[in-house]
């Protein structure tokens, strides 16, 4: 059966620029190398990421009117948990959220993928759909940084924001939508141990070669655009040399202005491709996304009739 | 297609007194009250919950041989985060246990249906199985309490124990194994809120009459047992009352030796049940696992020649 997402939306915090965090945690030289590699402004949320959850997906919901059966949530920012523990605050704040937003959906969480939470999230919402082609899906990502967190993401790559993404994942189109061509995730557990990240640059070009072996055989001519996370330009360059595929189909526009948001960076890049009108009914694109030992490809055709 | 689960194992931490627990957080008329009610020994371990997941999962893949692509893991425990909050701490140990168990599987986290995450996981797996019947997937759920968490589970149901369960998702049995009948699911997000259980008892009466309508509506001549959370026979009593079903049907024997291990009762039980030689080939049993604002049930036919 044929999946589409649709009714993409996000939410952040407030514009902040980069050069803000200079002695607030980050030094200098950091800053300049980010500033370097194209990173200008980062995102600050000063609520929970369910406050944050909400203002996406009201956004996905409002010109929504078909039922909801189930909502995927993703996250990594499991800091708040407030002393002592209560395990019910999770589903707490997010019945919270469920009740906002008016419907009646069963809650899925998901987490372990980090950045690339939105994928694992689209994948098993795909999945889902394949019991009941009929339901619609709501899915959405949150992530806000802690207050006692690094603003770097480790090792090194890139500076938090904090936002929130969401769509529907349904049997249908809606509007500007995209059909959901293969999904493939490739997980490297020698990548991240109890002593950190192990040989990363190796294992992470065996990263690289799942991307290019999965989805780039044929070369690069059957996308107009590549989506990665808003890491910073210089990743993207370097994900493109180690791909062999041009920069120039690497869509690095949202990186200045976001940084990088966690699992919604998909969902900002689809969001602003579609605002800006940077792709028409047809195209095919592929969105990556990268975890702290894992990669994810999602290939997509833009659908808008 | 079919599924099945398999291979099904449990571990648990040290099994120790309820009465212990008197002057350690919980007093000694809440414990009279759970001696009452079936509950005398419950399981405490002292590491984390990736170190409790190894020993059940080591079981698990023991006489496994095939390819494990893809692993579901299920938890509630959020409370271990290091401070200051390191993002990637949980898939940094999730990748040790992965290492220890010697596969390559890509991890998906499941969270939010907390005692009834076992439910979702499998949901989920068959879910994806529907993609690729060839593949097998690993489900393992581990829940460790807090040290500064109670032990009561709340709003006042059972004692918390320590404890892991594994099984594998498949296309096909292997040895004792359940093919899956039905899975069926119930989210309230009225039951919980910000202020706490609302209206918890008119609320949860919906959730027994979800399960009632959804897998007795032909009576209850279908299934040989009734599994349940190890909360206690009164729980036990109070469901099998407000489902319309005679008590003797509901499997309550763990409820002694175990009190609740959260998610892994569903694990603990059947493996219980497997070794016990309770059930015999082609017998239904119908599992029923609740989360705080949540009741899912899966029906099964156990198949063992």
């Amino acid at each position: 059966m044929d999946t589409y997402i649709s009714n993409i939306s996000y939410a952040t915090g407030e514009q902040r620029e980069i050069v803000s965090l200079s002695g607030n945690g980050v030094d200098e030289r950091t800053i300049a190398m980010f500033s370097k590699f194209g990173l200008k402004y980062y995102r600050e949320f000063n609520g929970s990421i369910y406050d944050l959850a909400v203002k996406a997906a009201e956004q996905t919901l409002k010109e929504h009117h078909n039922q909801i059966e189930e909502m995927i949530f993703t996250t990594g920012s499991f800091h708040t948990q407030p002393e002592p523990y209560n395990r019910i605050s999770n589903i707490r704040e997010l019945n919270t959220v469920i009740n906002k937003l008016g419907i009646a959906a069963y809650p899925y969480g998901i987490f372990l993928s980090d950045c690339a939470n939105v994928i694992s999230a689209i994948h098993i919402g795909k999945s889902l759909l394949s019991e009941n082609p009929d339901k619609d899906i709501l899915i959405v990502s949150s992530d806000v940084t802690g207050k006692t967190e690094s603003r770097i993401v480790p090792p090194g790559s890139s500076i938090k924001s904090d936002g929130a993404g969401s769509c529907i994942i349904s049997g249908k189109p809606n509007g500007a939508s995209f059909m959901i061509l293969a999904v493939k995730q490739y997980h490297n557990s020698r990548m991240l141990n109890n002593s950190g990240f192990a040989n990363y640059s190796i294992e992470l070009m065996k990263s690289m070669d799942f991307i290019k072996d999965e989805f780039f055989n044929e070369g690069c001519d059957n996308y107009k655009l590549v989506l990665v996370n808003n890491y910073s330009t210089g990743f993207a360059r370097s994900l493109a040399k180690q791909i062999d595929i041009p920069i120039e189909i690497v869509y690095t526009e949202q990186i200045a202005g976001y940084a990088h948001c966690f699992a919604s960076d998909i969902f900002i890049n689809l969001s602003k491709l579609i605002a800006d009108g940077g792709i028409s009914d047809g195209d095919n694109i592929l969105a990556i996304a990268s975890g702290p030992s894992s990669i994810s490809g999602i290939s997509l055709k833009y659908v808008n009739k």
